[in-house]
C-alpha cells in the first residue's frame, strides 16, 4: 500500500492492572478488549492503516472523559480520541500495536438544548451530523454542515477535524458553526465553554485552538452550534461547460446575483462523470451532448418564491454569453437528489477503474483553472495515460485532485508511485499558495509533509501550543505534529 | 470620573539613548516625542483615560514593526499597539506616565491585493475600515464589517478587538471575515500567514488567537479578508412595537422568510428615540403614534428584485398578528440613511440628557426581553427616576444597556454610582449566561471584572497562552489580563 504504517513506535503495552483502572471508570461493558468488539473502532475507510489496541473506552459523560484523562495523565497513557471513525487521514486510529487506547465518544449522544428563537443547539460529541441536522429541522431550522458521511460521522469529529463539505460555499466550515465548546484538557480539567452568545469579546477565543486540532490538544465533549433559517426553496442544475475557467465565470455570476443563496457549486470533468455513468446504477446524462466539464449548481433560500426564476436567469445569461454549453434544471426533488448522488458517488466510482492517487488540496478560487491545467499536464507527463479526474468544491477552491490509473495498467505498479505523484501535485499547489489538506486534515497521513509547506514560525507556534496544552504528549500522539525530540517522547 | 486611571505602575522612564535607538528604526520624523504631535495618539472618545507617553512610533512596514519588537524584547520595553485610537475600553492607551511606547500602525496603509474572482482582499493594518469597504466596492464586492467609526478605525484595530457592529447579524464579527494574518510576535519574528484560501486544514488555526486579543499576544500588520457579493437592493423599515418580545418574534419571522438577507435588526426604546427627536437636527418620528419600542429592520440582497415585497410581506403579516404596531418602509435611500443616522446617534444623543452609565453586554438572543425587563427594574429600584435606555443589535443578543440619569439629578452624583450599577447589571447578565463585553473588548476598563465572570479553567488557559506568546510581558501589558505575579512584572 502506498501509505504503509510507520514502524510501530516502542510504546510498552499497558499493564492489566492499569487496563482495569481505566475500565472501572466506564464500566466493564464499555471497556472493550476483545478484537471482535473493537473492530468498529479500528476501521479505516481507505484501508491504509491497519490498527490494533488493547483497549477501547466508551465513556457516557464528560466526567468520565475527565477521569480517563486524569488517569492517562498520571500514568503517561496515550489516548486516541475518536468520533464516528470516518476520517480519511488516519487521525482516528492508534499508531502503535499496544499502549495507545481509543476513547470513543459515540455514547455521548445527548442533544442538551435546542433554541429556535436563539438559533442555537447544544450537542454532545457523539451526536451524528445527521442527528444534529434532524434536531434542527424538527424546530424549523437548518444546521448547515453537510458531508457525505453524515449518518455516521459525529459532531465531535466534525469539529476536531474542522469538516468542510458541500455547503461550505454558503455557510462556511465546521469551525464557523460553533459558538462554544466543552473540552476536557490533557490533565483532566474540564473547560466549561458552552456559551450560546453571538457576541462575546471577553478575552482570547480559545475554542478555535481545539477546533481542527484533531484531538491533539484536548477532547471536545460538547458544542454550542449555530442554526440558520431552513430553506423553503431549493433548486439545482446540472450544467455542461467548456472549461474550468467558464465554471469560475459562472460561479462569479451566480454569486453576484444570488449571493449566499448559492449553497452548492461543484465542478467535475467529463471523464469522471463517465465513471459514474458506467458504474452507478441508474445514472444517466441529462444533457443532449457530452461537455468537457460539469458543474452542479444549487441555490437554496428561506424565501419561498422566485428561486427557480433566479437560477434560470443565471443560466440563460451564461448560455447567451457562451459560458455554458447546456444545462438541465432539476424538475423534482428526486432529480435534484440524483444530481447529488452522482456527485457524491464520484469518489466511490473511481474504484472500478483501478488505482487512484488522491489529493485533497485547495488553491485561491481564482487559481483553480490554472492549477487544474498545470497539475493535469504534469501528471500526464509523469505517467503517460494516467487519467486526472479533478473534482470538488469550486466555490471554496477545494479540488480533490485524484488521478486514476491508465486503462489496463497494473494497479499496484501505479499505486507504487503514490508518493511521487503526491510530491509533484503538492509542489504545484505550493506554487499557487495553496493547501495540501483543504478539508480532510493532517492526521497521520500528511504529518511529515507539514514541515515543508508550513511557515516555520507558524510550525514553531504550533509545537509550542502543543507543548503547552499537552505537556506529556498523551493526546493523539504523532498526529498533526511529530513527537518532540525531548521529554517523555524522547525515544521518537 | 467613574473610571479614573489606576495608579501609575512603577515603570521606569526610557533612557534617551533607548528612545534614540527606537527612533532610528522608523526615522526621526515618525518618532513623536512632542506632546502636541502625540495628541492624536492619546485621545480617548469617552475621556476616561488621560494618557501620556515618551514616544509614539509610526512604522511604515512590517519589517519596521519587527525591528521595534526585537528591540523592545531585548530591552524589556513595553509596547502599546494602536490602530485608529477609537477603542472604548482604554485598550489603545498606555497605562503608565512613562516607559510605555505607542506603536501606531496608521502608516501601514497599503491594500496589497484585491481579487474579485476569489472574493478576497489583503489590507495592511492601518487601512481604515472605510478604505477597505471602498476597495471592495470598487470591484463590485462588499466587505461587510460596518461600525460607526469606520472613517477612522483601522483593519488592524478591528481585528485586534474583533469588532462587531450593525451587520454582524448577517455576516458575523470581524473574526469571521478573516482568511489569514501577518503578525509580528513579541520577540520580533514575523508569522507570514496571509493565506487567501477558503479551506485549509493543515494544523492549528492560530489566527484566532491574535484576533480579539487586543494586541496582547502579537501585532497584526496585515490581513487577508473575505469579500461577499455586493447587494443590489437594500430596504429598511422603522417599526413600532409593543415590547422587546414582539421584536424578537418579528426577528424570527424576518429570518425565517429572508434568512441572511436580514442585514440589520436594531432595537431601541421610545425614551431613547425621544432623545434623538429632541437633540438631533432634522430627526422626526415617521410613525403616526408613539410606540413603546422600535426596530430598525434592514434587508439587503444581491438579487435586485423582490426585496421590497419581501419586507412589506413580513411587516404586513406581523401587523396582522399584532406583533407590529406600525411601520414605515423607507421610500428612498435618503430616508433609509436617516433611519440609520437616528440609530447611530443614540449613543451621542444621551449626552445632552446628562450622565449615562453604560454596559456593552450580550445574552442569548431569546433571553433579551427578560434581561431588559429584569435589568431595567433593578436599576430603577436602585436609583429611582433613572432612565434605562437599552438599545442595540437584537439579532446578536447584544444590548448596549445604558442608563441615563434621572431628570434634573446631579450628574456627578449619578456617575459616582457607575461601578455599583455595573455590578448590578453584570450580575443579571451572568444569570442569563451572558457576556460583560459583547463587542467592545476588555482593555483596561473590564480587566479586573474578568476573573469573576470567566470559567477559571479558561482564565488559566488565557494566562498560559499570554505567557507562551509574550513571556516578557511587553505587549500591551495590563490589558485584558492583569500582570502575572512572577517574572519581569513581579512588581504588579
Amino acid at each position: 500500500m502506498p501509505h504503509s504504517p510507520l514502524p510501530p513506535p516502542p510504546v510498552p503495552p499497558l499493564a492489566p492492572a492499569l487496563i482495569e483502572r481505566f475500565a472501572s471508570i466506564v464500566g466493564a461493558r464499555h471497556a472493550l478488549t476483545d478484537p471482535a468488539d473493537q473492530a468498529p473502532y479500528l476501521k479505516d475507510w481507505r484501508d491504509l492503516y491497519p490498527a490494533r489496541t488493547q483497549l477501547v473506552l466508551r465513556p457516557a459523560a464528560t466526567e468520565e472523559v475527565a477521569a480517563i484523562l486524569r488517569l492517562a495523565s498520571e500514568t503517561g497513557t496515550r489516548v486516541v480520541p475518536q468520533g464516528g471513525a470516518t476520517g480519511l487521514v488516519g487521525g482516528h486510529l492508534p499508531f502503535a500495536e499496544g499502549g495507545e487506547i481509543i476513547v470513543s465518544l459515540t455514547r455521548m449522544k445527548a442533544i442538551r438544548a435546542v433554541d429556535p428563537a436563539g438559533n442555537t443547539l447544544i450537542a454532545e460529541a457523539g451526536v451524528t451530523l445527521q442527528e444534529a441536522q434532524d434536531a434542527a429541522a424538527a424546530v424549523g431550522r437548518l444546521f448547515p454542515l453537510n458531508i457525505g458521511s453524515k449518518g455516521s460521522c459525529t459532531i465531535g469529529g466534525n469539529l476536531a477535524t474542522n469538516a468542510g463539505g458541500t455547503q461550505a460555499v454558503a455557510y462556511g466550515l465546521a469551525r464557523d458553526q460553533v459558538l462554544g465548546l466543552e473540552v476536557v484538557l490533557a490533565d483532566g480539567r474540564i473547560w466549561h465553554g458552552l456559551r450560546t452568545l453571538k457576541k462575546d469579546n471577553t478575552g482570547y477565543d480559545l475554542k478555535h485552538l481545539f477546533i481542527g486540532a484533531e484531538g491533539t490538544l484536548g477532547i471536545i465533549t460538547a458544542a454550542s452550534l449555530k442554526l440558520v433559517a431552513a430553506p423553503r426553496a431549493v433548486e439545482a442544475a446540472w450544467v455542461g461547460l467548456v472549461s474550468p475557467a467558464a465554471a469560475l465565470a459562472l460561479l462569479a455570476r451566480a454569486q453576484e446575483r444570488a449571493g449566499l443563496a448559492v449553497t452548492g457549486f461543484e465542478l467535475m470533468p467529463r471523464n469522471l462523470f463517465e465513471f459514474v455513468l458506467r458504474h452507478m446504477p441508474g445514472a444517466r446524462d441529462p444533457l443532449g451532448a457530452p461537455a468537457p466539464w460539469y458543474c452542479l449548481v444549487e441555490l437554496a433560500s428561506p424565501a419561498a418564491a422566485g428561486l427557480r426564476d433566479m437560477l434560470e436567469d443565471i443560466l440563460a445569461s451564461a448560455l447567451e454569453d457562451g459560458l455554458v454549453a447546456d444545462a438541465a434544471v432539476a424538475d423534482s426533488s428526486a432529480q435534484r437528489e440524483a444530481f447529488w448522488r452522482w456527485r457524491e458517488g464520484m469518489s466511490e466510482m473511481q474504484k472500478p477503474e483501478g488505482g487512484s492517487i488522491k489529493h485533497d488540496v485547495s488553491v485561491p478560487v481564482a487559481s483553480v483553472p490554472a492549477f487544474i491545467a498545470e497539475a493535469s499536464a504534469a501528471c500526464e507527463a509523469l505517467i503517460p495515460g494516467c487519467r486526472p479526474v479533478p473534482f470538488g468544491h469550486l466555490g471554496d477552491g477545494n479540488i480533490h485532485f485524484n488521478v486514476s490509473q491508465p486503462v489496463g495498467a497494473d494497479k499496484d505498479g501505479f499505486l507504487a508511485r503514490y508518493d511521487e505523484v503526491n510530491a509533484l501535485v503538492h509542489g504545484i499547489v505550493a506554487r499557487f499558495g495553496g493547501s495540501i489538506s483543504a478539508e480532510h486534515g493532517i492526521g497521520r497521513m500528511k504529518r511529515d509533509l507539514l514541515p515543508a509547506v508550513k511557515d516555520p514560525v507558524e510550525l514553531d507556534l504550533m509545537r509550542s501550543v502543543k507543548a503547552l496544552l499537552d505537556p506529556k504528549g498523551i493526546l493523539n500522539p504523532g498526529k498533526v505534529l511529530s513527537m518532540p525530540a525531548h521529554g517523555v517522547e524522547a525515544d521518537r
